[in-house]
């Protein structure tokens, strides 16, 4: 854990000097860049950013980038799929994979990719449902309400998909409608030692030579897609100072939270969050060395916790820095100072601050619980699918808008391609991560509490993990696919154990949920929405929400920074990838780029990093120019980023990109990939 | 991770309701607890506990309980010993160990007992020594004043240990004179099962169930130590309420830091090292998965590493929570107010506080490369010696006051008895645990840093770690005690690697070192003295110093405490331990128990919680009557108490004991072990 300094110099105040905000694409700031940048974005430019832009449902961002289908995003976005396609005899995570013809594109069985085809405001609707409600009464109508907006919205139609989202933490309303893809298959992916060079010492540094890219396809009809809007590449080379835009799915920010929801991260949520990261990350690194095939199949799952590990202590770090946080405490006091000076607004938002304060400190007491009880499936995939599957079985014989969130219709076809996968499991690994679930759930609740006994009765946690996963047989999709249609009367009368034991504690997750439920979520949906017309009645709506995992643009320019005394070049070169080289893992080059060394042309820009603010989620975005031309691909942050989740400084908060010269070089001369190129390149 | 709420009652104000304190044997309060209890502790009660207490160097602590040189301490405090006399034959930890006669004692290779023999005041030579003197000057004047104090009381005899111990972080300086004992032979352990019964689940919780206790024998010129002093058993069976003391050997405490220290703990230092628990925590767990072997050799370490987690996460808890971090802030503002208000102290203390929080942030810079240079070595115990050997060549050719402290003469004894332990080394698990050191060591300092280049070369951790166990012939004591005895010559002409990379990065390690003593330790260190004069100055001096791994003596009483609404009973019974009983590990109990159910007493008590005031360090302490007499041994604290560390709230911070009737029915009529009952109960 290196502690860097954090210099802060602008926070969450919009100025036309730093390049800060994830912009809504209906609320798109396009005075200030034009003024800064002379560049008018239309509302055409707009609209066609919107729809050559993907997101990857499963945490990504994504663009098609060809008028068949092709979609580029990171090799971490779709490390998973390359992992599920592999095996023991064919491992093209380390190998890498093209598909040589049309042919040999195969399905990845979890990936869903949805492009955003229109935004519309519903505030008034919600609002209005849930209006003089409190407590479990507004929880439960705003509920109905989003499910029912859904629906309408979908029309029942799988291939849409419809989100309410709520932005400004209650502030606004809006539905997200996207044409829904599940069949996208993979195309091409590099070597896993090319795609993530320097491995987690890196990941998060910068300089950078990484080439984290995957280009996924999607079909439609079992024929590639045609496909009107997409990015073009672009015929310049990218260099310093150019301005760039993002156009992808920030996850999640916290800008806009209260001091004391800041605190309850600060002091126990974060903390928590790495002790467990951390030891997870402990014993999967440990796995691994049970020897190849245990370390291929664990892979994945190691890389996602060290990333997260290294964006959660970096989220930590800022917010243990006292200036940070001071700072983040005097504008608090600021803008309840106003309000409070302001009779009505005093009236209308003054206690909400504290209202807010009393639900966290719900929150923590609750937490644990809720957490261990309720929210995990103690690191077993399968278990997972025992309860989703006992859990639909009861949901799904309610109404549509009494159901919980996860089991609205809008929902369904993600949960189905996510029960009904095709996807490995692996038995070994399922019994070491239930091992070590269970044990943390013992650890968490203590060994007398009676969930604990109930889940465990006289066993240890290994010799349950073992008897549940070497007894089910939810291993076959089609076992699963039975119970799913068989409904309560198949999960009632199941004997599998996984069933069996999610049936026995399904009872406890649902009171411990309704207690959050009905007693603190409703209070920290209505006091942010208070905090959030508070928020705008002193600084006005001219400004950007959190991030929600929804379509962002964010503009910028490709810039470098100051670490200590070192000005650090934004711009990388191949060469510098062989000056790295040492052969040991993770600084080892693949033997497709050893041997194409000396065809390759050495100072072609690798990687670079530029101001645009982005977080989590954004991996895998397109970076454009102001043609709307692909001119780079997101794939990390520097450090410094990682603070961004609660506030932006532009002087060294940084986007890394795949350089769109690197990738076209390494496609051409090192992978022969010429049909991607041509679908790329040919697009001109 | 259970957060548990505080309700610090008190906080470092003695008065004379708390059973606070752990008093220097001499500075007692005598008539405090005459007061209270209605005893006199006498000069001679006093001298007889102080003889009859005795310290393992190693970190716990202990008591003479016979006539022939019998050691009571913990299964927990010998677990290490007891694994060392183990192999993949004959598990003595799992499967207990009792030596039937004389003969079957066997040494340990690592254990040092300490009997206190003589303790003076060296406040005046030390004070002397450095008067006007600061920075580096200040600093080498006070080692060298120290070294020169020990070494003239131990006469160069390695049978004395004398240590200069500073109190009050620099109020004043006591020279502790200890009779040394290193032939130290293993009697008696019980089977881990029940000596640890309840595992890390149970670990710090009460009610309890341990029999956690070992006997050793000291032996001198080779036969049992005649032993005037020791403790004698009672014959009474301590009941609640009554009036216990317990003496022995807390660790660390940090009630008398300042706020600016406390922050550095609270949001840099503990949340280091718990996330590197953490994290090493999972991987020694599924090291463990590689076989029987392996469990076996790492279960010490994993012991360690969970008990410390939890201790670390107690601490952790303790400064977050806000209003116990409140009345600290509220107390330091209030003792300085006092001290401005003195013209006088004002000019003498003034500044202290200010200087020590520079001194925080300046530690904090240098801090991970200190550690990650200097202060270790990878987790592997070859390369620890091997860096050692390779200080310790340079090092004794300096005068003993120039040398660095762990160089000293008086600390030479224990230093040869670790060097040349006979001690099992096994290489598979130093692989690992280098391999992760060394990948720690990259990630904290990071990749491009040139002492990682220095030390990994083009090479991998794991490659490095490999080759260096591998190819070391440090293994074998003789090699060890061959380079040590051959002294510079024979380092510098060492082929073995691990010496050499020692010697190569040696420079680097002492750079970093003086860095710190000479820029940052003085500051420390004076400005501490300062602040501890302030507080002598305000409060006076009729107080107790921090836990400093020196003997102190606490008072109180077995007494029960609340949890939430449960009122808990501070005595639990045998029959308990048989309720607990699963079958599984960690509440599995070992088959003598089992065996033995219908002969034993299951009425007789086992564990027993008193408001004594310890913290680690205490483990292995005996817990005795006003007559000096073992009513029971201190092995764990509860939950509460792990705050301990910065503040003592009597109603819920408890120490947890094994009780001694408990003690006796288990060695009668399990262990039939006649020899240690005749011992201990012989003496009346």
């Amino acid at each position: 854990m290196k502690f860097f300094i954090f210099s802060f110099v602008v926070l969450n105040s919009i100025t036309s000097f730093a390049d800060e905000g994830m912009w809504l694409l209906n609320n798109f700031p396009t005075n200030t860049v034009q003024k800064k940048y002379n560049f008018l974005a239309t509302p055409e430019w707009l609209d066609h950013v919107r729809l050559a832009s993907a997101r990857l449902a499963g945490g990504c961002s994504g663009s098609f980038v060809s008028a068949n289908g092709l979609v580029m995003t990171n090799h971490h976005c779709a490390h998973s799929c390359i992992e599920q396609l592999s095996n023991a005899n064919k491992d093209y995570v380390s190998e890498g994979f093209y598909a040589k013809t049309e042919n040999d594109e195969v399905r990845c069985p979890e990936i869903e990719v949805n492009r955003l085809v229109n935004i519309s405001n519903v505030t008034q609707q919600i609002t209005a449902a849930t209006k003089n409600l409190k407590g479990q009464a507004y929880n439960d109508a705003q509920k109905a309400e989003m499910a029912k907006i859904e629906k309408n919205c979908s029309g029942g139609d799988d291939n849409i998909r419809c989100d309410v989202v709520t932005l400004f933490h209650g502030g606004e309303y809006h539905l997200y409608k996207y044409h829904r893809y599940q069949d996208v298959r993979l195309v091409f992916a590099p070597e896993m030692a090319i795609a993530f060079f320097g491995g987690d010492p890196d990941n998060f540094n910068f300089p950078r030579y990484d080439l984290d890219v995957s280009f996924l396809r999607v079909y439609e009809n079992n024929r590639p897609l045609v496909n009107k809007n997409f990015f073009k590449w672009s015929n310049d080379v990218a260099k310093d100072g150019d301005l760039t835009f993002v156009s992808g799915h920030p996850g999640n920010t916290s800008r806009l939270l209260t001091v004391a929801e800041l605190e309850y991260l600060r002091d126990f949520g974060l903390i928590r969050n790495l002790l467990s990261l951390s030891e997870y990350r402990g014993f999967l690194k440990e796995y691994g060395n049970r020897g190849i095939e245990q370390r291929r199949t664990s892979e994945t799952d190691l890389f996602g916790v060290e990333n997260s590990l290294k964006k959660t202590k970096g989220k930590e770090e800022a917010l243990l820095d006292k200036n940070f946080f001071g700072k983040k405490v005097a504008e608090e006091t600021k803008l309840r100072q106003k309000i409070n000076m302001n009779p009505k607004w005093k009236v209308a938002y003054g206690s909400a601050w504290d209202e807010l304060a009393k639900a966290q400190l719900a929150l923590k007491n609750i937490k644990i619980s809720l957490e261990k009880i309720e929210q995990t499936s103690y690191g077993s995939d399968l278990f997972w699918k025992a309860k989703r599957l006992v859990r639909a079985a009861e949901e799904l014989q309610k109404p549509n808008e009494k159901r919980y969130r996860e089991f609205n219709d809008s929902r369904l076809p993600q949960l189905k391609q996510e029960l009904f996968s095709e996807a490995p499991i692996y038995e070994e690994f399922e019994i070491a991560k239930m091992t070590f679930g269970l044990t943390k759930m013992r650890e968490d609740l203590k060994a007398d509490h009676p969930f604990v006994k109930k889940v465990l009765g006289l066993k240890s946690p290994a010799t349950l993990a073992q008897e549940l996963v070497k007894g089910t047989r939810l291993k076959d999709p089609k076992v699963r696919k039975e119970l799913f249609e068989g409904g309560q009367k198949a999960i009632e009368s199941s004997k599998d154990p996984m069933i069996q034991l999610a049936l026995a504690i399904d009872p406890d997750g649902r009171a411990i949920r309704k207690k959050f439920e009905d007693d603190i979520e409703p209070i920290i949906k209505k006091q942010s929405e208070r905090v959030a017309h508070a928020q705008f009645a002193v600084n006005g709506a001219n400004t950007y929400p959190d991030a929600t995992f929804t379509l962002r643009v964010s503009y910028g320019k490709i810039r470098g920074y100051a670490e200590g005394a070192t000005q650090i070049n934004p711009i990388t070169k191949m060469q510098g990838a062989f000056d790295r080289h040492t052969g040991s893992d993770p600084f080892a080059l693949p033997k497709s780029w050893l041997d194409a060394k000396t065809i390759l042309d050495l100072n072609t820009p690798m990687n670079f990093v530029s101001d645009n603010d982005i977080i989590g989620g954004n991996s895998g975005s397109p970076v454009i120019n102001k043609n709307a031309e692909i001119v780079g691909l997101i794939f990390d942050g520097n450090l410094q980023s990682l603070g961004g989740d609660y506030g932006f400084d532009d002087s060294v908060n940084r986007a890394v990109s795949v350089h769109s010269a690197a990738l076209v070089e390494a496609l051409k001369k090192i992978y022969k990939a010429d049909r991607i190129v041509n679908d790329l390149l040919g697009a001109h």
